[in-house]
């Protein structure tokens, strides 16, 4: 029981990603309220609705793999969010609040892209084809999500150049 | 006082980096102790003396932007250790052990790629183009360690299915 097996591996990463993506959609209304930015706004609105679909998408991977969908607790992520509400109760210029949120946003983001990443690898060597197939659906709209706020941010600072 | 500026912002990003660097280059010899794999206990070595190097760099940068390097306490890389240490303290199989322990350093490494483009793009804003190029060189650093990883990862998984 206390050795670990590639399939355990695969269970609690899971588990960690249902924790880390339950957080996300609580954080993700008090950084669009925060945003003053139009398009940063609608950005972590579509994101909410994007990362219950990836919820539903590890729902359905724990069911193919046998496994209750249980989450255990992302300490890591748990981090991830606190240093990003520590900006939010701080007084900044709009502009400043929204390079803040992005990065905040984007470290959420890779955090995601590593694990998500690593349980791909994992399903794939298991052989469970359809796990692989779920995750790497999720990666790829992790991946393009980030490449957006990077796009924002430089749009945001040429703006403010301008 | 209260109101953050960019500059603030970049300066409270390097310190949180100094800070994530400092835990790393203690985490990574135990990393490279628990891996079986010779590449991969090798690739955390090296990984090990890079990371000095990019501290060397965040002190340039503090330098160039006539502030102190001082850490502050990067929350979010605790969660990412403390993650990694579970790990250490389990009975795996090596292969096992390997690919947790590469899953671990990429989730370590994306935290750093987030927050290193993060601080390039603000310096850029902030016309510091020589901290700019620092931070670009690192972030090219950790973007190819996580390259490596990736690879190493699929590797192990070929070598298991042989």
């Amino acid at each position: 029981m206390a050795v670990r097996s590639l399939e355990n591996l695969l269970i609690d990463e899971l588990r960690d990603l249902l924790s880390a993506e339950r957080q996300i959609t609580k954080a993700l209304p008090k950084m669009a309220k925060a945003a003053s930015s139009e398009e940063l706004r609608a950005g972590f609105e579509e994101h909410l609705t994007q990362t219950q679909g990836q919820i539903a998408r590890l729902e359905q991977a724990f069911e193919i793999l046998g496994h209750t969908a249980r989450a255990k607790k992302c300490v890591a992520m748990e981090g991830l969010i606190e240093e990003g509400k520590e900006f939010l109760e701080e007084e900044m210029e709009p502009s400043v609040m929204d390079a803040a949120l992005i990065s905040a946003a984007q470290k959420v983001e890779h955090y995601e892209i590593a694990s998500y990443g690593s349980a791909r690898t994992w399903a794939q060597e298991l052989g469970q084809d359809q796990v692989a197939e779920l995750l790497q659906a999720t990666l790829d709209e992790e991946a393009e999500t980030d490449r957006k706020l990077s796009k924002l941010a430089e749009a945001l600072v040429n703006q403010q150049a301008a």
